[in-house]
């Protein structure tokens, strides 16, 4: 009988944060193309645009005027999602399949750099880790304010990931429910934390004494695997892998791979600066990958507000999230051609055309030397 | 104390099919867009393209003539995601989070009518019916294949949503697993027949002697709520309405009013009639919203297979599904702006920007006369 070969045969690999599974078809990277084109994404943009309301001095749709500052920025979104308490109380549900549940919250807005034609990719690493120490101030302000349950930090780069504004910016969106997403996540680790069947390996233990499912996954690729074949690269305190469950093309899970870290807030000031020269060398190879400002949706993944530092046996349920960093671009063949997650995909199943091996294997041969700079 | 507007507050829904939430944040479609503009979907095409792989008499991409059709066109797949089995056997995980699950089926492509120029929007209801019957065909005989257990029917409609062939036609990708997403709408109906605690209504019974989640609130919506504010259009046997929970903007489930219907084969022949109408109805709604080919993903939810035609109780687990069809259309405020959901949507939870009644007031005020036929 035929050996199987991941690289050639149809199948299927489970998302364990998700509990869904996403169908590996590496045989249909060979179909030509003849849909959507996507326009160039811009890469030489003005240092300072007058029009743009993000620059230094500039004045805001709301009317403010920016100040000249030389690092970061936040201000609160002008036209938030969600909006500062209280919410007026909702009505009775007519049907209890028909509930409203009020929400509130903060939307920030985070500049990155003064420089509008910098993004993440061209910044110094230590441009990005003011970036980061703003992360963690945000982060620690709105998860103290009453009734903040979870901040959301991420960012939209390029227009084809729905980004309006090409001036280097993020957003944080704290809100008084843990969203869907992050909450799944959690019961996934916390499931995974307290089943017995699991046997412990030679990972690093977090909270109930046991590695918690990422520290366990990571432990795997990065000191067991042989061939570290979905690793794009690795720094003293971080990892950045295509993880096995990736659903977008050459999406990436970055996260701390010597020990349990709860939250942006746990790290040490030695694993801030890896943090931040992580994020550079993983930004670079994005745009290297096909010459172009990468487009993708980055978001970061932590402990539920408030946030504490220590990590006490009381505290293990919040505890048991380990921070870490989602990286989805839609980029598919080339700066033009992208996935689409669509028909099958919103219906059914996840769905991806190249394994996870060969776009770790395609970064890993990318240069850190940003292709404008060199 | 202020009351509480939907209208006008930010707030959550639950959506019971997913069990995730949606945000919902009208205030948001205030705000000025600067984002990406979609290119103008072609509306006007020739009716016979010498260079499309689907016209009548043309040269597929694996060499293949077409037949002269006159009604519909099934045919396999020519880069199908999933392949005929045998599928090798996988080797063992390397870790238990590093499982490969090996899967086989098939991919089918139908094309809806010889005309290049026409979608379901401009086709006849008769034209349609051929569709009806060719999805149960399809449903029928790939779903009475040894070893599949789902056949999965949905189209790409425009570029916008990956489709990259005008020419109208849809998919059908038939499996050896239940995908995640109908696995996971099962398990919730399940768990909703299987509550002790859901106090049945008048709604039709379904297996178990119970209205079916989907049974329970179609019946609210159409005879229990006074202002049907979420309704789009009903006819004899049919509704299609913006569900309470709709993520997508103009967002629209559609599915059989008056009884519990498994799949597509538990269809009396008047309830396929009624079925073509309301598909006609929709799509044309949809073309005249924003007076352009309205993009969308659509796809139809019933019964895993083997099909069925009758419901007895050994089957009730299969037959708690309730025949629906979900539209995800992108489109927002014009022809082309659409709504992206990225970063925060992707990373923590679905958010939208207009109320699902607001939508469907917008839809219900759509002619049912095809603007490019008027
Ligand atoms: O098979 P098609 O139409 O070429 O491709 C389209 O639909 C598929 C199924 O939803 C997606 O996986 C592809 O990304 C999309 O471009
Ligand atoms: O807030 P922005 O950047 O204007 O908007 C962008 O990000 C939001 C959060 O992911 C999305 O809801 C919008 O659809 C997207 O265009």
């Amino acid at each position: 009988a035929e050996q199987f070969d991941p690289a050639t045969h149809p199948h299927r690999r489970f998302n364990p944060l998700t509990g869904e599974y996403v169908l590996v078809s590496p045989q249909r990277s060979n179909r030509p193309w003849q849909g959507q084109i996507e326009p160039p994404q811009l890469t030489v943009l003005p240092q300072y645009d007058p029009k743009c309301y993000l620059c230094p001095g500039n004045e805001r749709a709301g009317g403010q005027i920016n100040e000249t500052y030389e690092h970061t920025m936040v201000f609160v979104n002008d036209y938030a999602a969600i909006l500062p308490p209280p919410s007026p109380i909702a009505p009775a549900a007519p049907h209890p399949l028909l509930a409203t549940q009020p929400v509130d919250g903060q939307c920030d807005v985070l500049a990155f750099h003064p420089r509008h034609d910098l993004t993440l990719a061209r910044l110094a690493v230590d441009d990005i880790t003011r970036i980061v120490d703003e992360w963690i101030a945000v982060y620690k302000r709105r998860g103290t304010q009453e009734g903040i349950k979870y901040v959301q930090i991420f960012e939209n780069k390029g227009t084809m990931m729905g980004c309006s504004n090409t001036h280097p910016h993020g957003q944080v969106w704290s809100l008084g429910e843990v969203p869907s997403i992050p909450y799944m996540e959690l019961a996934s680790l916390a499931r995974y934390a307290m089943n017995p069947n699991v046997a412990p390996s030679h990972a690093p233990r977090g909270p109930f004494g046991r590695p918690c499912l990422l520290c366990e996954y990571i432990h795997f690729e990065v000191s067991v695997s042989e061939s570290q074949s979905r690793v794009v690269v690795k720094n003293e305190h971080f990892v950045a892998l295509v993880p096995w469950w990736a659903t977008w093309p050459f999406e990436i899970l970055l996260l701390p791979r010597l020990r349990h870290v709860p939250s942006i807030l746990h790290l040490t000031k030695e694993e801030k600066l890896s943090f931040a020269n992580i994020l550079s060398l993983v930004t670079k190879r994005y745009d290297n990958l096909f010459s172009c400002s990468f487009a993708y949706s980055m978001g970061i993944h932590q402990r539920p507000t408030p946030p504490k530092d220590e990590c006490t046996d009381s505290d293990n349920e919040a505890n048991i999230a380990h921070l870490h960093v989602h990286f989805f671009p839609p980029l598919l063949r080339s700066a033009s051609v992208r996935k689409f997650l669509v028909g099958f995909e919103l219906m059914a199943e996840a769905q991806r055309d190249i394994t996870p091996e060969e776009a770790a294997s395609r970064l890993r041969a990318c240069s850190e030397v940003h292709y404008l700079d060199s």
